[in-house]
């Protein structure tokens, strides 16, 4: 992408981070959205928080900030299981949530590369 | 913007930043481009650093950090002038780059109203 005046421009492509506000504030961005597709995939914050490379602090933190910010539950978590050791079940709000950001992002991908 | 399934979900609205790579490396993003603008309409960037409250070696190594990945000059200080500070005027390399980055923010921001 360069401008029309100018030949030896140097080349350069846009690049973005998108996310979703809540009156007026960050809510939901790429980071919550790999978390929470993460534990959907895996059924578990443990395992999606390794796969992510983060604590389980951490990432407990990052569901319990949107979950207070949109007044919903993001995940069930839930004890036992075949394994004994309980996991987390991603609740129908939050499948919308992933939806949404989701649909948007791959709108916002396919505009991008419509103009570079 | 809500998800079509749900009619009591909160009201959500995409938001982002926006910026230019070359060679797959971070280059010129929003404030870069306040900066600029500021130093062009000011014509001083000691003028255009105050305006935007940021030290004047900070705003000069955002420039010079710019100008060393691009491997072009956005600015020419000079000597002098009415006032006998001196000022620094936008070279066409960087006022290119202001309107590259002011078009493509521009497509993104009508591209965002339409899907809200």
């Amino acid at each position: 992408m360069t401008p029309n005046s100018s030949e030896d421009f140097p080349n350069l492509l846009p690049n973005y981070k998108l996310w979703l506000e809540h009156n007026g504030g960050y809510v939901f961005g790429p980071g919550a959205y790999a978390l929470l597709k993460s534990i959907h995939d895996t059924g578990s914050i443990s395992e999606a928080s390794k796969a992510l490379k983060m604590s389980y602090r951490y990432a407990w933190g990052v569901i319990q900030k949107i979950e207070k910010k949109l007044d919903a539950k993001l995940i069930i978590p839930y004890k036992g299981g075949k394994e004994g050791g309980g996991g987390a079940n991603v609740t129908e709000f939050g499948l919308s949530l992933m939806d949404l950001y989701s649909k948007v992002n791959d709108q916002f991908s396919d505009f991008i590369k419509s103009i570079e």
